[in-house]
């Protein structure tokens, strides 16, 4: 294992986590928040830098990075700037709990949106500690060793695709351009541009309460495909137009970016043959229609329980997590479908979470093939995805992806399962939506944790243990696997 | 297709539906019974034996199986068994409508045991109907085709295996000895002398509830792992030294029979060494102990919560479906267990239903693999079972399974929550559940559907659904899906 680059990559991310934190402390001056947010952001910061400073310092000798070091690198990352990130909160005593401003920043970093906080606590918080925990969306959304590779050295053997890899998501990741360096800074671009194009439409939109402010915190909610709010209404506090707007910005944060850059560069026919968006579009208007004729008679207009039904679609397959209405008191063929999509997720390459589209396009696809090879053994089928056949090796990789996405989930809905003195009414649903929306990252669930409710009851280790499975959600399970598995720290390897 | 071996084969099946149906005429008769029973089984027993004698008078030319074949035999022999063994219910009117009674016999001959009988109405049936309901469960523990294949002639070329095989459960199926024929015989008697040591300790132990019939129904119920009761309370209905002497009982009939085999030919070391069983009882002791701890302060003594803890996971694990008490009120972590254990079930190669602790296992085994795959790409690893190397076909088959497996039940939840006016209330844990519990023949499910509750108010659609589900399960996917299989139909293939 190369600890040498590791160290230095991980120095790299602390200062740029440091840098990050200067924005919430210009929103503390603006609003003139009392000296102690201030301190509660700068304090951190000053740890944070000293750590980057030694590390980044460390100049590796050999900078060559192998799949391993990529996972690792990931890994060590996210977990480092979810328990930096924490220490505002607690400084400032809004979240005053370390487990809890852990998993909420955890929840912000990995664009899950499951909050500890009730309705009423979210209101009280201050404006730059609401900054900071929707920022972290905006952050974890693209990824910060995305937005990191695009500004480090590339080495030589162009190995640090393997970073690339490991915090990107999606069957197979590919390259815009032949330089990473290049890709990132496409990809930074496109996302940029994207969220500033939604933050001016808000603004534009006849809504009073949408202020500066509100436009910001509902960006980063939504172009990372978080969640949070500053609402205990969430996105049902604001007027229909908004509501509109959020649900076409959630669907278009779902879709990979390489197709905006196929349209960017011209190429806009090729980025409309794009298999897994044609997919995706297809299951958001069939989970629309089907929810819709299933709610109508709950709702007093049909534009009503039209505009929930596609809002909550596109809030659940895009893994965002806002609500317009307490969807957990929808009828049981509309909770299955939101479960559905809640495992599905959306495309790869976006900055969603779930399995993926593409990944579920090819499992539905090998699936029919393993069917027909029962019925005709000796007739060899190619599967082909974006007109193109893919080979064995991916679709089993995929496979055991899925496998692995399950046992885990299985794994640790029993966990969560285990203590929790203060919900002594916890039911099974709620523990499976618990831990299948965590590691999803979509956000809110269904029973106890569904929309109108929240996680603050679950007791700390069900917390820790949620936490990790955003993580893993948002990293796409090996780079945590690997860290949690002895053998990868042998020295013989 | 060889259409002329699959008539004939299903003729041969026929005959022997129409003659299991003496035995429940005959108990008719003991309990002197109105005539409207005898005839209830009288009209099928005739039309079966007609239809049977004309389809199995017709020597097929070609007697060669291939695995299409055999699976479409076996599924078109299972919906042909269970459409005619719902017709003395409804001629007795004792469940006049056809898709309760198809409900109620599909449940029995797949041995899941779910019941669309309130606890009132089950102990209101005459002796025969509850004999008739309880015997599927025999018939269809060990298979009727493997029944049917201890008797037809041997094709030369070997390739009646391909019935046993789609028949049979687990992921590989092997003959005890050379020839089918004494395989599937030994496999009887194996059976058959197990259920007759079990009715005869239930007759002997002391409780004065449990007389010839009882005794004869349970050990029906537990032998094929069914769970069809004819009290309201189940097992929990009997003294504890019956539900101790069921636990037991159940467990063993969810072992491979290959073990009991090895025993009896004195190979009982062999037999010991077997991983899935050492798996199986593992997962038993496990579950016992993390149940029993979480109970304890429900039930006023220890040894009653030790009792219900060993039944139940027992009842789960097996996939029997028999209660001592209503576990759907248990505390969040058990009914998780009881969750986790319905969808991995029992061994292969027994009478049990679920995934199979075999597939369990390798699908364990492969998961960290793949991990440690990710890290050392180059290192080329084994998976072991019962100390032998298996292939990668093997595991790729086993992931397809568990795939196919989860994408059904995800698919028959949805379905079976679209339409039930009966039901105004239903949740998606009862949806979920009832879905998970027919696929893997267990029986009960939580929520509306747990052990205290039955499945009528689903709609007669939900029904149909579940029922193709549990005959999905039991026959282990693809005999049905190839039967629902367009390209199944096509002449050139």
């Amino acid at each position: 294992m190369n600890y040498q680059v590791i160290r230095n990559i991980i120095g790299k991310i602390m200062l740029l986590v440091a840098t990050l934190m200067v924005l919430p402390m210009i929103v503390a001056i603006i609003y003139r928040e009392p000296l102690r947010n201030i301190i509660s952001f700068l304090i951190p910061m000053l740890i944070i830098l000293t750590i980057g400073i030694l590390f980044a310092s460390f100049k590796p000798k050999n900078r060559s990075i192998l799949a391993r070091e990529g996972f690792v690198i990931v890994g060590l990352s996210w977990i480092a700037m979810s328990l930096f990130g924490s220490i505002p909160f607690i400084i400032s005593k809004e979240i005053p709990n370390f487990f809890d401003a852990f998993f909420e920043i955890t929840s912000g970093f990995t664009t899950t949106g499951s909050t500890i906080l009730s309705g009423e606590k979210i209101e009280s918080l201050s404006h730059s500690m609401l900054f900071w925990r929707s920022m972290s969306h905006w952050i974890g959304g693209m990824g910060i060793l995305v937005f990191i590779l695009a500004f480090i050295p590339e080495s030589k053997d162009g190995s640090t695709v393997h970073i690339l890899r490991a915090e990107s998501t999606g069957p197979s990741v590919g390259r815009l351009v032949s330089k990473m360096q290049v890709t990132s800074r496409i990809l930074y671009l496109i996302y940029i541009g994207l969220s500033l194009i939604m933050f001016l439409t808000l603004l534009i939109l006849p809504d009073k309460n949408m202020g500066v402010f509100d436009s910001l915190i509902t960006t980063f909610g939504t172009a990372g495909t978080g969640g949070f709010s500053n609402h205990g209404l969430s996105i049902g506090f604001y007027a229909p137009c908004i509501q509109y707007a959020v649900a076409i910005f959630m669907i278009i944060f779902g879709i990979n970016f390489t197709v905006y850059y196929l349209i960017i560069i011209g190429h806009a026919k090729a980025a409309f043959k794009n298999e897994e968006v044609i997919w995706y579009l297809s299951l958001i208007f069939l989970a629309t229609i089907a929810i819709f004729f299933n709610i109508r008679n709950i709702y007093s207009t049909s534009e009503e329980a039209f505009r929930h039904a596609l809002f909550q679609t596109a809030s659940i397959i895009s893994t965002t997590g806002f609500s317009t209405t307490n969807y957990g008191n929808w009828p049981v063929l509309s909770c299955s479908i939101i479960l559905f999509l809640t495992l599905v997720g959306s495309c790869a390459g976006s900055t969603a979470g779930g399995l993926k589209v593409s990944r579920f396009a090819i499992i539905s696809k090998s699936t029919f093939v393993d069917i027909e090879h029962m019925i005709t053994p000796r007739k060899i089928r190619k599967i082909r995805m974006n007109f193109k056949p893919i080979d064995e090796a991916m679709i089993q990789s995929v496979k055991t992806f899925l496998i692995t996405y399950f046992i885990i989930i299985i794994v640790c809905t029993i966990l969560i399962s285990i203590y929790n003195p203060d919900i002594p009414n916890l039911d099974p649903l709620t523990a499976i939506s618990s831990s299948l929306t965590c590691i999803s990252n979509v956000g809110p669930g269904l029973g106890l944790v569904g929309p109108a409710y929240d996680f603050s009851n679950y007791s700390y280790f069900s917390k820790m243990v949620l936490s990790l499975e955003m993580i893993m959600g948002r990293l796409e399970l090996f780079p945590i696997l690997i860290l949690l598995y002895p053998g990868t720290w042998k020295k013989r390897i």
